[in-house]
């Protein structure tokens, strides 16, 4: 039997390539390849877990989702962006991305650079411009906070500047997990609690609820992760298999070894889906994105 | 005779060195390299004309500053964060800034791209969040996404990637105007019209004459760099005098010669005073700005 997210997947992926399509440049002549590159590296791919988790997040609130297309929108391009630089040569140095050449690989690194640096601009412009969202600017001005800070030095650039500096170094396990919290988690924490902050009548103990679910998956995410880069292929993957411990980085199979790991995601799974405790069957899509967290092969 | 800009200049610089040290992460332990990078790159130095613009124009249209230290914060740090990128040896390739070693020369190519991203995510977090920023959200809306929309594809990432594209090409003048209004014009635009925004009552006329103002200094502001790119010694200038025209980069004297370009610059100056005719004494420091701007020596 299908899942609920299986049921709307199809549907929210082609939503937010369309979104996303609509809010990026035009490809015309005038700076073409440099409107091309911010296309290719945001289209056609990737798993959209943070468009996903937003509307998911507004189902399971009972939501409009036309007013959620703009902070879907925004946190796929941060999270694209950092993609983009986090392949650069001074960087990890990745040539693969979703299975195609990454964007300096494709376009030159200045490019790649300067797509980065424009997409992050263009998450703020949507959510200042778009006019599907809220018509309460202070609501708005909230997501803006929410997702500059979890893109900043308190978050993902914060936590890929610890990853960096911790190349070749054992980390203890708290060390680990507070760089993943940082690195990936805030950005997932703030898809849900964008989405979360559109309905301001929300209970609070159903907020918190939600927090803590995106507090769960997010360092689920990066165990699964871990796991994947040991166990995976190349090919299922779309980028290089082994590429974390080649690069020194450390990880959670690294710490606590494979069995642990797969016992600490066990238990983040277990704690996500208790979060979700106060929430009716509105919340399975959330739910089944847990479990897909968990048990995703790339 | 002193002029009203340099009654208040060390009471401004001072002003935006202290706010822009109050929002930039501390010199912790945690994380300290990345937060040194970025204090590094912000702190104790530069012209600050964009924080200067939007005091000056908070003078002009009669408002207390308080409100305009977010704003100048903000894009200061996303010019600052353009100047980190624009160094980095994938672009411009520069050692020197502001007279001392780039960013990326002092902490690594990996760390300067991260600083940059987190400043420019820093900027946004100023305006959405700043408590002495106007109590108006929808202003505070209107002014994240004027500097978004001159920040990205539309501005300044934008202009640097036609600029990346000119190198060792014959531009037009046109082209190049261009160039540059989307590379340094539409910030420097973005400042004064963050400020006149903080005055919704402002007369219309008033508010069309301060971008006129602004669209006018920033070009004149470019063409005075490209001079000064031929006629600057590299010490007073704190960066390598005669690099553009090393890197093949088309400039104002190379596309109409010197002479025009001085006249070029000279008629953006008179355009720009003459754009402030609505205003009375008040406006004086936005003269006193355009006056430095095109007499500058650094």
């Amino acid at each position: 039997m299908a899942t609920e997210l299986e049921r709307v997947m199809d549907d929210w992926l082609a939503r937010i390539e369309d979104r996303l399509a609509h809010w990026l440049p035009p490809k015309k002549r005038y700076n073409a390849r440099f409107h091309e590159a911010m296309r290719y590296s945001t289209l056609g791919g990737g798993k959209r877990i943070r468009p996903l988790l937003i509307y998911a997040t507004g189902v399971a609130t009972g939501q409009d989702l036309d007013q959620l297309d703009g902070p879907a929108c925004a946190v796929e391009m941060i999270h694209v962006y950092s993609l983009i630089h986090d392949d650069l040569p001074c960087m990890d140095d990745d040539d693969l991305r979703r299975g195609k050449p990454t964007c300096h690989k494709a376009f030159g690194e200045a490019t790649a650079v300067l797509a980065g640096d424009a997409l992050q601009a263009l998450a703020f412009k949507v959510l200042s411009t778009d006019p599907a969202m809220t018509d309460d600017p202070a609501i708005r001005l909230g997501m803006i906070a929410t997702i500059a800070t979890a893109a900043g030095y308190q978050g993902m650039a914060g936590g890929q500047a610890i990853d960096l500096d911790s190349v070749g170094k054992k980390l203890s396990l708290v060390a680990l997990e507070e760089m993943h919290i940082y690195k990936t988690g805030e950005l997932i924490r703030a898809a849900v609690n964008m989405a979360a902050s559109n309905r301001p009548d929300l209970a609070p103990e159903l907020a918190r609820g939600l927090n803590r679910y995106a507090e769960c998956i997010g360092l689920a995410f990066q165990i699964r992760d871990d796991i994947l880069d040991i166990e995976g292929d190349t090919e299922t993957l779309g980028k290089q298999s082994g590429a974390d411990q080649a690069l020194g980085k450390p990880t959670f199979p690294d710490i606590i070894g494979l069995s642990e790991s797969k016992a600490r995601l066990h238990e983040l799974h277990q704690q996500a889906l208790a979060a979700l405790d106060g929430f009716d069957a509105s919340a399975d899509i959330l739910r089944d994105i847990a479990n897909y967290i968990v048990a995703r092969i790339h």
